[in-house]
């Protein structure tokens, strides 16, 4: 059974899809950890009410060095596998990310490469394209930039606002970002260059 | 009845998707005139079998002026309302673009703003998205930067190789490219500012 930490600044609600997915024995892993870098996130309170562990860790007037200091002490006292970044608005130093290689999971609500950053279904609105989505990736040292785990395609509507767009594609979140975390859990895949592949003996 | 002036360099099969759906009564147009850059176009055959009018403008060894001066010729006097470029492997100058404002149609195989150029299908395999597809455009003065008037998405497969790839998006290309050809021969798109919408009055 493979260890996941969940990092999460606000209500987290990919946060909450995994943590129903380890529920029902869906995910084959436990969650030693949901850690906040913000005290009122509403995603803290829901995993007390599940009775995870649930972490506090101050980002805000503090150097990066020892915000992320402590954040590594903790994932690697708790010998977390896996961290799963869901509405983690911080980016993690090349040095943290370095730490835990090929084992990092972020959401993105774009179609990666197209709309890397933040407000990405804005930008894809105001391009004026018909399909977008979602992609699970595994974080490198760039931004929305490291090799892709999943991806869901969203059509957009004439009628789309921001809001109902990206309700539309946090539908899709919601299923291929535990569907992803399943697959890591279960050590399936292979990485061959920036190519993620399912290993042929776990077909 | 709107007139189609359809330019091409080689077999085509866009074209055919068109001519078919136009033969078809599905797209309310006529088409004027088949034209390629080069004389051993396969499409040029099957425009003469189809008994369409057929022509060979030379681009080679030609000054850009000369050939897009009598491109555009040709053009005006068979009164063209909208060319679409299926495989036409040449940029059209802007000043050619400009002559034909929001008149002139290309598609792309991939999910526009991703993989813009040439080898769409490679970058695509090479960056290790799950989800790429095909893009039908209006052309401006970019290269595949114009406003977007129908896209399709296609999943990548782990086993897909350049080939496999393309010939699964080529199948939503001659869906979508038609669709789209349909969209404008009925005046039915509104373009406001890079977004292409169904005119209200239209559905």
């Amino acid at each position: 059974m493979k260890n996941l930490g969940i990092l999460i600044s606000g209500r987290g609600s990919n946060f909450e899809a995994i943590a129903r997915n380890v529920a029902s024995g869906k995910i084959p892993a436990r969650i030693v950890a949901v850690i906040s870098n913000r005290a009122e996130a509403r995603g803290l309170e829901l995993a007390r009410e599940m009775g995870l562990n649930a972490r506090f860790i101050p980002s805000k007037g503090r150097p990066r060095d020892d915000f992320e200091g402590e954040l590594r002490e903790t994932l690697e006292t708790l010998q977390t596998d896996l961290i799963c970044l869901a509405g983690f608005m911080r980016v993690l130093s090349p040095e943290f990310v370095k730490q835990f290689p090929n084992r990092i999971l972020n959401i993105h609500p774009s179609l990666l490469p197209a709309f890397p950053g933040m407000d990405a279904q804005k930008q894809a609105l105001e391009h004026g394209v018909k399909m977008t989505g979602c992609t699970v990736h595994l974080v490198n040292e760039g931004v929305d930039s490291g090799p892709i785990v999943l991806q869901a395609a969203v059509p957009v509507l004439d009628e789309d606002t921001v809001e109902t767009l990206s309700a539309r594609i946090l539908e899709q979140e919601h299923r291929i970002y535990p569907e992803a975390v399943r697959l890591l859990a279960e050590d399936r895949i292979q990485i061959d260059g920036r190519r993620v592949l399912l290993k042929k003996d776990s077909i």
